[in-house]
């Protein structure tokens, strides 16, 4: 799977991901409004809401970018009609060709993570059927439970062709709290990128492995060092833009061959309509602001990249 | 919220969690043959079969029982009408009187874990009107991100009394991995276990806090240090039974007042109709099975507690 992320990366020449979080904040007013009207202050409103929103910037931005990651707690956080707009969502990329990341940093013991490997990026036998619960290309995986808590996603991303990017070095303020805690003279997460690479080689696909990286971009140092440690691994880098980190502290995070990373921006883009720069646009043309914030966002990275 | 559990396990004596894992291996053959011969191969039919499987057990041993912890990756693993039958399993519990830990592992950074938190034990604003997602009482945390990713769901605790079991060493064999690593003299699973502690006093309850710990039943010595460093976080302890915890190494996960610990048991209960002691109930009587199982547990534990 990660290879044809990578094809879908070099065609659009674009290493970056959109990240569909919509948090009802993120929303145009007037559109919550029209589908509360119709169907009052509920779950089914929201998640029409949120459904509305979702294509028309998934059709603004498609043919620009190789992949969205929807971000499931926000879709979670409405209910049963969230999680079928999760699903809706989720199939609505696959027909426009994007790859899709979802965002769930699951982890459990291990017959747990294989019921959460199958959820998402695997299937479930009901008889003599085999189906896929959400069907997303990726998921992301919360390693804090160690080696079988992650190994039967790996197993499944060899069954299924599918990726996982592994939560090493996030991109939240506290993260250091126990990710930065010095063990063996080393920080724990780089303990934890030397597992990624150690399971990687377990999903080789091509010159990267299925088992990828999650590692922030307000954390540019410990990019560094992670790339150095983990040279098969894809680095999911969030944490550019809302969060505070920049084009020129992106480099780090890729390797020579121009590979090896994709940034993810999620309000920076889905929200662009609430931003100064893109107010031009209005409300109701929330999804033209996505799309220029796409592309301002793809001119930002490969020119920080191209130096 | 913990005050009510302490007040739930006083008064049936019993300081245990039945889990309702419903992976379809644990469900009675002829019963998920039933539903697929209604509704074919599908999620809808073996959600089906889960239903009434939990509502079989549910039915045969709430009265012994304070809480559920139903095991969310189960439902997740049946896409859309597995996780309908999650939240018609919660509801139903709360109909006979049962407190729900919703086993579900989350954890994000800050905005997204309150997303998370309100799903799972909080409520969501649309319009004017508040809806809560999911409705768990408790919900189970992963801490890897650190404090702003596990402060937001202690607000929402506060908010709307509610409670979190914040994973600190778990049951699983390589749980180690990364959670016994030494860090400043000590390993990381205790220095969760103190930020557990501190984060416990931003929600206290009476002589407890709404801020637990998961201790796996398998890992007993590192139970006991876990209870000093905590003395105010209620253990989940899971892995006993069919993950090799016994209930005479359950003691130094109790403080000297007899409460401070509540024992999972998943399959040694929900499975119980397919072990070699419960054989006689036969495949059509499994809640019977589970409600015999849960009588041995409680009578196993507290002779143990007792000695």
């Amino acid at each position: 799977m990660i290879g044809k992320l990578i094809k879908k990366i070099e065609e659009t020449k674009a290493p970056i991901v959109v990240g569909l979080d919509p948090a009802l904040a993120n929303i145009p007013v007037s559109l919550l409004a029209k589908h509360i009207s119709e169907k009052g202050e509920t779950f089914e409103a929201a998640a029409d809401a949120v459904w509305e929103f979702n294509k028309a910037i998934i059709d603004a931005v498609y043919d620009l970018i190789p992949a969205v990651k929807p971000q499931i707690a926000m879709y979670e956080a409405l209910g049963l009609p969230g999680l079928a707009v999760f699903k809706k969502t989720v199939d609505y990329c696959h027909e426009k060709g994007l790859i899709v990341i979802g965002d769930a940093k699951r982890g459990d013991i291990g017959s747990t993570s294989e019921a959460y490997a199958n959820a998402h990026i695997g299937k479930v036998k009901i008889g003599n059927t085999e189906l896929a619960p959400f069907d997303e290309d990726f998921v992301t995986v919360n390693p804090y439970l160690g080696s079988d808590g992650v190994k039967p996603f790996i197993n499944v991303c060899n069954a299924c062709d599918r990726g996982i990017f592994v939560l090493v070095k996030t991109s939240n303020p506290s993260s250091g709290e126990f990710q930065d805690k010095v063990t063996d003279g080393k920080p724990l997460y780089e303990l934890v990128g030397k597992m990624v690479d150690s399971w990687g080689l377990e999903s080789l696909d091509g010159s990267y492995s299925n088992v990828g990286a999650v590692v922030g971009a307000t954390y540019p140092e410990m990019g560094k060092a992670l790339r150095e440690i983990m040279p098969k691994a894809y680095i999911l880098v969030p944490g550019y833009g809302a969060q505070g980190g920049t084009a020129k502290e992106l480099a780090p995070f890729f390797n020579s061959d121009g590979l090896g990373a994709i940034v993810n921006s999620s309000r920076g883009i889905i929200a662009a309509w609430k931003k100064e720069e893109y107010k031009r646009y209005g409300e109701a043309a929330f999804a033209d602001a996505s799309r220029a914030a796409v592309i301002a966002m793809k001119d930002d990275i490969n020119a920080a990249l191209g130096e």
